[in-house]
């Protein structure tokens, strides 16, 4: 198996070192009809991204916890084989684009007057001493059609935001943040898929949680309600007309219905389920902090920490697969190792918001909880300190994830398993990348 | 196909609606492995269940609000086929018990003693009016049987609780209860799964939420931390151990624990992952209730309805393949027809709930929402009318859920999806028939 100069290198020598069995199963796939749909799943536009190189921090590999378990042979064997044969097709599908939207951005006019209005990505500083993968902007012309077409969503079809608030949603440049953590979405509609949710996930947080208007008082209603946009209510003739109106009723629900639905004309419902699984995470996650703050309550670190494995970015790199264009089997989507990769994953991705958002949410009225804080209250160090630890934290958790992700695809290599793994930490990278470069919203302490 | 006499008559009509596709099925499957395993998972041992018939309910036949979207003919093709050949004998496949564990309840000694000291079944009175499918008492050896284990359990792993909630543990007959509720259990350790995971689903509720020192304040912090029994957090080395020991300081944690250790042995990963989600759906209902008693406010009628949608038994039906020895596929399970059902038998069967526990919950300090509650407050009705039209609420739901269930066996009738709704239409009537004949905690109100 030829080593793909985008794989990040931890997955380059798992590759390697398990060449032959993945050979062994492309040939054994070379017969079986999910081939075909394989082929077709492959990218029509590629980005150009470097191999990535591994900054200079100076921490030391970090011990993991608890080591993968290797499943037993024969499970693992039959893993390995892959669903095939009768009745397994829509293991791999791909469903059809919808026909009524518009085709790949370059193709589309006014894609570059768009992107005149845009704030320019500038190159940010990178948080010091911290474990990351450097990756390149995004191809602009995709970046320009993305922002676009999610500008005339959230206006035209949602409804999401009053005038005043146009620049925060220009400054949050989620356009760019989409394109660069998905590299290997097959086309614009496919980024776009990821785009809308994430859009929507930050309104629910801002309207509902934090910045506008929030408040942890009847949050548990008010999330659960807004999480039936996701998972339906089946109700009597009576009163479902009111719960299917409630979903108009204001911008964080609209944007979740609508965002779901698109997500849905992708997704296969064992994807969608997996995602409505990975928000009602989130939600969880957004309660457990709100009875905090209630409280003015500071949680003990490994507290915060598992709070924050909830209120995660989860949710995103967990639709890779759909965004790519393919299926993660439900099945391989499930196993205890899998599960652990996204975790590592998206606990460190997350701690990567807190570093980047420190000196935000220091200025923002009232105490908000995040990493570098909750370390030196609860443990009596100083801001510095306390910050200097959150970014060996977040290393930690970062080596681990690769360490894990490697010796998953070491005994599973199964395709779509690989690509997967792949495409989670093109997401983690990406992550970062928005945040270093973000610099409207982000700006770093003066610790050094 | 033969109609089994233990089938509701709705799944009965769908299945002779359907017999020849059926053995079209049954002959393309005697070929492939899968055959071996599900003849493997045939009860051990067969309750004997009379064919259930209809109550004299004159409450008409409801609208259903959205009817079952019929898979588009290749796709269902694809389902009814089934995944088979190379690498799908997972899907199939059936756990070995764990081999400490003892065999069945008349081969255990020291059973019949056990069973002198539970309350005797007493025959309650149902709600009139109530649509609902009466079922015989449940194998008294089995019964006593779990139900001495479940405290043995209780008492020496979990330490659950203490020597005063005695009478309560036993006036609860969770033996009885998850007994009559999975009819095909192959063998005590299964009911057992079920068993340990339903009382450590009541003492969260009790001690963190409701009667036994539960309180609405912090319970977002409480219930996260718990769920992170069913759902591990991964961290770093040093913080790890915290949360693990976290996970052992009081008895909702532990019983969470426990009963997960022993339900991961039988599930497969799939399984275990649709647990959590339901698992997590349940949190995310006790705290929009908790936000609504924090503010002492009474929801409209659908947001009650779906807030229960998610403070739901759904966690419970949904293990009915687990603990009946054979697994429902991630792709079958995750198909929005089943989705649809498992939700409304979950909203039928808690209604029940509702309305066998109204007077308990009308004596208890403080307003309890129940439906007839709700409906009474928000639209004006006497406590009776109130009532009246939460049994009609019901019996819509369970109208649907029959009428949903046999649309769908009859579109997919594949063989673990037909066993698997059989399941979960056994699960709703031996919930009714606990809640009726329950008399140690509930009674009804005297509105007749």
């Amino acid at each position: 198996m030829p080593s793909d100069p985008s794989d990040p290198p931890f997955l380059v020598a798992a590759a390697a070192a398990v060449a032959e069995a993945v050979a062994a199963t492309a040939a054994a796939a070379a017969a079986a009809p999910a081939t075909a749909t394989a082929t077709a799943t492959t990218p029509a536009t590629v980005e150009t991204v470097p191999a990535p190189s591994v900054s200079g921090a100076s921490v030391p590999a970090p011990s993991v916890p608890e080591p993968v378990a290797v499943p037993e042979a024969d499970g693992l064997q039959r893993i390995l084989r892959g669903p095939s044969g009768l009745g397994t097709g829509g293991l791999f599908r791909v469903s059809p684009l919808p026909e009524r939207l518009p085709e790949p951005g370059a193709e589309v006019p006014g894609a570059p007057e768009a992107s005149a209005s845009l704030p320019e990505p500038v190159e940010g500083v990178p948080v010091p001493g911290l474990y990351f993968h450097p990756v390149a902007e995004p191809d602009p012309v995709r970046v320009a059609e993305v922002s676009r077409r999610i500008k005339d969503w959230a206006v035209d079809e949602v409804d999401l935001f009053p005038d005043e608030w146009e620049g925060q949603f220009d400054g949050f440049s989620v356009g760019r943040y989409m394109v660069v953590c998905h590299p290997d979405a097959p086309t614009v509609e496919h980024v776009m898929v990821a785009t809308r949710l994430m859009v929507a996930e930050n309104a629910v947080d801002d309207c509902y949680c934090e910045d506008h208007g929030g408040s942890p008082v009847g949050l548990g209603s008010r999330l659960l309600l807004a999480h039936t946009a996701l998972d339906p209510v089946h109700t009597t003739a009576e009163y479902a007309p009111d719960w299917a109106e409630s979903l108009g009723s204001d911008a964080p629900r609209r944007a979740y219905r609508s965002a779901m639905r698109y997500f849905t004309e992708l997704a296969s419902p064992s994807q969608a389920d997996r995602f409505r699984h990975d928000m009602a995470r989130l939600h969880l996650g957004y309660l457990a902090e709100a009875s905090w703050s209630q409280d003015d309550h500071v949680p003990e670190v490994w507290e915060y920490l598992a709070m924050r494995q909830f209120n995660n970015f989860r949710p995103c790199p967990t639709i890779t697969d759909t965004v790519g264009g393919y299926e993660l089997p439900a099945d391989l989507q499930a196993m205890p190792q899998t599960q652990r990769v996204i975790a590592l994953a998206g606990n460190a991705t997350t701690i990567v918001n807190d570093l980047y958002s420190y000196t935000k949410e220091l200025a923002a009225p009232g105490r908000h909880l995040n990493l570098p804080v909750v370390i030196s209250e609860r443990e009596g160090l100083s801001d510095k300190d306390g910050y200097l630890k959150a970014v060996e934290v977040h290393n930690e958790l970062m080596r681990a994830f690769e360490a894990e992700s490697a010796a998953l695809a070491a005994a599973c290599p199964a395709p779509q398993l690989l690509r997967f793994l792949r495409g989670v930490a093109a997401w983690v990278d990406g992550n970062h990348h928005w945040h270093q470069t973000n610099t409207y919203r982000y700006s770093l302490p003066d610790f050094w």
